[in-house]
């Protein structure tokens, strides 16, 4: 057990992933209330909010008023997404209060793409040149590969690691192209197929052919193997992780609502801290925020750990 | 990831572990009903009753009505559990239909014990010597020794791993002194503290102590580290699992109520399946059982692949 790493950095994306998928609109002032909220837990990435079309995702009509609404904490570093020039021409309206960086994103399964992005691996691969042209104009740094769909996909079945790595050259090579720095590699189990093996196997695959990648997760718990996938990369010596509070968040285009969103970040938080790896988080402030969240949104979240809490509470009050 | 077992043995305990920490009083006719819907998902073994005193689990009053209600399917066991003599002639009323076994039942935590048994550590081992009498003059045999408790308890905190192995000790030793057959072990995560590093310690201390031992876990997915914690067992070769439909259950002495219960079976067999691990189990037939037990006990129920499904559908379904 002695290879785990000594820490972690978790990217909290509940805000952003969270509100997306809620079917009642979620108020401007609860976003910022829990955005506040995460501030205070010792996370130090933020993801706040999501510039994307507002007929396509409603739920972030609001995005500048959140953005513009939150007090930043020192420390922490607040980030957004977008996916297209008209999305980061709205970001850069914030560069002082976000730290703007754009991705590469490309999906492992064309079939997903086609649902989600509306395009073929090959128009996908098109629009992401045009983006990384607008973030050259604008100054603004790209730095992450990221492969959607990288485990498996509900509307094509399983993706084969081949195919994955193909992606991931295909988006290593637009950066190449455009001269941009070698970027960091983002792994995301969109639809929640993966499993421990299937984890090892593909960053295996991914680190023999590029064996000083930076990789992060972005893992979902759709079918409750979250935290096993998790646990996984951390064996793997994985130490970047996106999480959402409460567990939070599942992908609207996915094609099943109800379905557990993201890993819970205080599951993850949890799981690294009983076994001695360093998140830099306060579990207790973290899951108060969690029920927030919850009150916002206004159901359960599917998090175990928002029901029971951490262990140090019942370590205090021992005999 | 080559030594993963290539099958395991799964005992649901939903029906037993499930229904003694519901509110409102669940009617026999449905907890015969999940019976036999359990009895046809492939699960070899499913414990059907508890035979407790119903002054202390009013849930388990109608235990012989359940068990001479099911409708037995050949090659399936069915079992009970009790932790006194008059529960054990209570059993013994259906030997013909149920496996009839004991087990030596001992807490690592004398906290946990005065709570949940009302017996100091030295009272729980003169029980157990009464109880394996008991047992002998009945003709039924004593195959397993329990530990409550094993990885940590809400009433004293840590359980450090040496003390399981005395706990261990005390119940082989009971065993010996009884001429009682080798028996197997069963380590529980009655209050959910365990991480797959205590797990692999746990295991490993106990495989120097008894090289050819056969462990079983039982664990509780109540901060969300079950299925996790059921991985590592997994690479550590246990092929032995106890595990509830849909994550029903939960220690009604636990002092948490609403935190998730058992790890959930089907969330077991997904993790399994989808790694070549058989487990003999139909995923849907078992998420249908999972869908009865919601209807059952009226609330969603915690498991996540309960929500979402298994993966063949999707496979079966692509382009």
């Amino acid at each position: 057990m002695s290879d785990l790493p000594k820490a972690i950095e978790i990217v909290e994306e509940g805000p952003r992933e969270g509100f997306q998928i809620e079917q009642a609109p979620i108020r401007t002032a609860d976003k910022i209330a829990l955005i506040d909220a995460l501030s205070a837990t010792g996370l130090k990435h933020i993801q706040a909010a999501s510039f994307v079309n507002p007929k396509q995702v409603p739920g972030w009509a609001d995005a500048e008023a959140v953005v513009a609404g939150f007090a930043p904490r020192e420390g922490v570093d607040y980030s957004a997404l977008w996916f297209n020039e008209a999305g980061l021409r709205r970001a850069l309206t914030f560069k002082d209060r976000l730290t703007l960086a754009g991705s590469i994103s490309l999906s492992a399964s064309e079939a997903f793409s086609r649902r989600n992005l509306n395009r073929d691996h090959d128009g996908q691969i098109a629009a992401m040149h045009a983006l990384v042209d607008a973030h050259q104009r604008a100054g603004v740094p790209v730095s992450r590969v990221v492969v959607m769909a990288a485990f498996g996909c509900n509307f094509s079945g399983d993706v084969a690691p081949r195919r994955v790595i193909e992606t991931i050259e295909d988006g290593m090579q637009i950066a190449t192209d455009k001269n941009v720095p070698p970027p960091a590699l983002t792994l995301a189990d969109t639809m929640g197929w993966a499993t421990p093996q299937r984890v090892a196997r593909l960053i295996g695959e991914t680190r023999n052919r590029w064996p000083d990648l930076s990789i992060a997760l972005h893992l979902h718990d759709t079918r409750g193997l979250g935290i096993a996938n998790s646990y996984e990369a951390l064996r793997l010596g994985v130490t970047n992780f996106d999480a959402a509070v409460g567990g939070l968040g599942g992908c609207p285009f996915a094609g099943q609502p109800g379905a557990p969103g993201n890993i819970a970040t205080e599951e993850l938080v949890l799981l690294c801290e009983e076994m001695g790896i360093a998140t830099g988080v306060d579990l207790d402030a973290l899951i108060a925020a969690g029920r927030l969240a919850e009150k916002i949104v206004g159901r359960k979240l599917p998090s175990a750990a928002l029901r029971s809490g951490g262990l140090n509470a019942f370590r205090r009050t021992g005999p």
